[in-house]
């Protein structure tokens, strides 16, 4: 079947599951986890195939180790299926009630987004969280996984579609997978039938994908993190926070990238150098006289590293430190170490960041961390969602409105008023 | 000033705004009030000066009637501006408050976009709405008028410059004027300074700017826009929703564009017909059994009069219906006159547009009608802001942890257990 043929199935069964029960959507999830540990057999044969294609072709080894499945891999896959099917619908709540006039009532209800395509990486667990968070939030899905995954995305695929007709036939066109790179340029032309693209990966992927479709686009380009340290803080804890921003896992994009230290705090860059065994460090000139090391250039305050590689900088105040992280940073994730509420809110108020945090590491900054269960990537647009994207970013709203025969004509002129009574509304609404 | 500067400026300015308190933010509204009563004589002369020029180039009568100011249309101006004044904080409002382990703690609260861009018709009081909702919620706005309203804008932007600086002249670059194609074009290349463009006006001017630019637009592209009669529906009902979504205010994108007519109540279309004086009428075969009238072709179904003209189809079911309107609609506003319940909420869960509506006129759809305050206009995007766009739609959220030197490590390597207890939640977060 051709790509356009794939989203017009995607289309028609997107809107056959936004009228989906929630316990049709949970049926389906659970109907997942158990073709995974029935067909364990044949999804790890297929993975085999990849994992030798992956060794023939040379690739990394970090590569590798996502790509490769095992049966605990397999475990962790089934237990996070279960735990989506736990969480909470998101669909149907009413987040505002307003009387107009009487017998004129607005509601304002979530509903699914549509047609959601996403495209990510070699790691088949992604397809697994992907398709699941799709399902659950009531959208169809057009999955594009990584072309080394291309065996395990395929069994993975057949096996999910398999466990949608099961519940319900009438669904199983909401997960479509395409292969190719030609399939995604003419899924990016589709913008009448695709609602939203979801890119995950690298950033030359997410820029591509911006540049090249008018589908709307969530994702992000950079993780350009920072941590600050400001003169008062805890220097055990500046030390800590600092470590685990930079080393708890360095590949991914909420890992810190420059370090900013207020010029009173100086004298912990030694402790905090000694923790940061292993990382390559770059320094400003005051930097430097403190602790010998490799010079700092202005490309350094925007470059993600992704690696053990860190910029340090002196600043003489606060106010210094946010204009630099407003300035290079990518409005991903900051974070402030300080004993001073006050230095700590101007900080969070100020830093114009998806997330910022105060005596906490960056790498905190995730779906399953901040409790949303699990997420389909990161934001930092600053349009729908922000942030972590679990289950609400693939939602919408629709306001519906019941009157008795009411006309706008009365109002116009003046035969009737409205009332504008909240009879429930959420605050921020 | 060059667009690049004046974008930079606003951004520089968008920052300081994003902490202005709402007393400092509602006393720049009300100054703006203010000033438009002091200077209504230059006001009012500046409009002089537009409007002979648009008599002098012959632009027709209904932009003539929308640039041409009087006291009274100042006089309404001034209460919209108050009534902005009056409207609850968008900003600072908590939406999620949820406790990851002891003593670490996140946050979910509003904050302003940041720079937005808005290009709007010429209509001297759209300047007047536009920049009073970008200053209540916090954000800095670039403003791009009809070239017809040129003298107008310029008096009202340096008014409300004034007011700004009045209040704090820090924040006084928040409203930028930019004038000419050329401006635009230039704004729109500059997707790392302005973080939403919405263009309000013809759908020739929402498509272009869609397809030239990578910032995420806001906005709508048509107004299709249909009334479904069910065969139990009261007829009186049935006429007055339909005159009224047609001939309240044909020009405008809430406003029905093709009616449909279940075949049990084809007997409806005599009276509504009658209703219908001076509307041009395209049917399909079997409405033209009933009523002669000229052929609807299937180009009528896609087409956005905005004028006195109504396609009418019979169809045989409601899920007919609900098809009809999904493929050819804009997702825009739809509604169902009906007395059963069942009906009306299987047609307003499966069409799938921004609003819809049950006895009643789809000309409510619209954000002074729904209470929203004002609007910035009507998305039928799926992402960010659905329908009427208030200064909810002004405004995203930001993630924010207060921790105690917390780490990610001691949840990775099992030392610790996230508790995610949640201390406060709306419903649909």
């Amino acid at each position: 079947m051709n790509v356009q043929n794939q989203v017009k199935e995607a289309r028609q069964a997107a809107y056959r599951m936004a009228v989906a029960r929630v316990e049709t959507r949970n049926a389906v999830i659970r109907g997942m986890a158990s073709l995974l540990a029935e067909r364990q057999a044949d999804i790890l044969a297929a993975n085999a195939t990849d994992a030798s294609r992956a060794t023939e072709a040379g690739l990394g080894q970090s590569v590798y180790k996502r790509l490769v499945l095992s049966e605990r891999k397999l475990g962790v896959m089934i237990d996070s299926l279960e735990s989506v099917a736990r969480l909470p619908d998101p669909l149907g709540a009413e987040e505002v009630r307003r009387e107009l006039d009487a017998g004129l009532v607005l509601s304002r209800v979530r509903v699914p987004i549509g047609v959601v395509g996403v495209i990510f990486e070699s790691r088949p667990d992604a397809l697994v969280q992907i398709a699941s968070l799709g399902i659950k939030s009531g959208n169809a899905v057009i999955l594009k996984g990584g072309s080394e995954a291309l065996e395990s995305n395929r069994v993975l695929h057949a096996l999910f579609v398999e466990a949608v007709a099961a519940v319900d036939d009438s669904l199983s066109g909401a997960l479509q997978l395409v292969e190719t790179r030609e399939d995604i340029s003419a899924v990016l032309e589709l913008d009448d039938d695709i609602d939203l693209m979801i890119p995950r990966g690298s950033n030359e992927l997410v820029r591509y994908i911006q540049q090249h479709t008018r589908i709307p686009v969530l994702g992000h380009a950079d993780g350009i993190c920072h941590v600050y340290i400001h003169p008062d803080a805890e220097p055990a804890m500046a030390t800590a926070v600092v470590r685990d921003s930079k080393m708890q896992y360095p590949a991914v994009c909420n890992a810190v990238e420059t370090l900013l230290v207020h010029a009173d705090a100086i004298e912990m860059l030694h402790a905090i150098v000694e923790a940061l065994s292993g990382v390559e460090l770059r320094g400003c000139a005051r930097t430097r006289e403190v602790v010998p090391m490799a010079e700092a250039t202005d490309e350094d305050w925007t470059t993600e590293y992704n690696d053990l590689v860190l910029s340090i900088r002196v600043v003489d105040s606060p106010e210094e430190a946010i204009a630099h992280i407003n300035r290079y940073g990518s409005r991903h994730t900051d974070a402030i170490v300080t004993a001073s509420s006050d230095a700590a809110a101007r900080f969070m108020r100020e830093v114009d960041s998806s997330s910022v945090l105060w005596n906490a590491s960056t790498r905190f900054a995730d779906g399953f961390r901040y409790g949303l269960g699990a997420e389909v990537g990161i934001s930092t647009g600053k349009v729908h969602a922000r942030g972590p994207v679990g289950l609400e970013g693939l939602t919408t709203t629709q306001y519906r409105v019941t009157g008795n025969g009411h006309i706008v004509d009365d109002y116009a002129e003046g035969r009737k008023q409205f009332t504008h009574r909240t009879l429930k509304e959420q605050s921020g609404s």
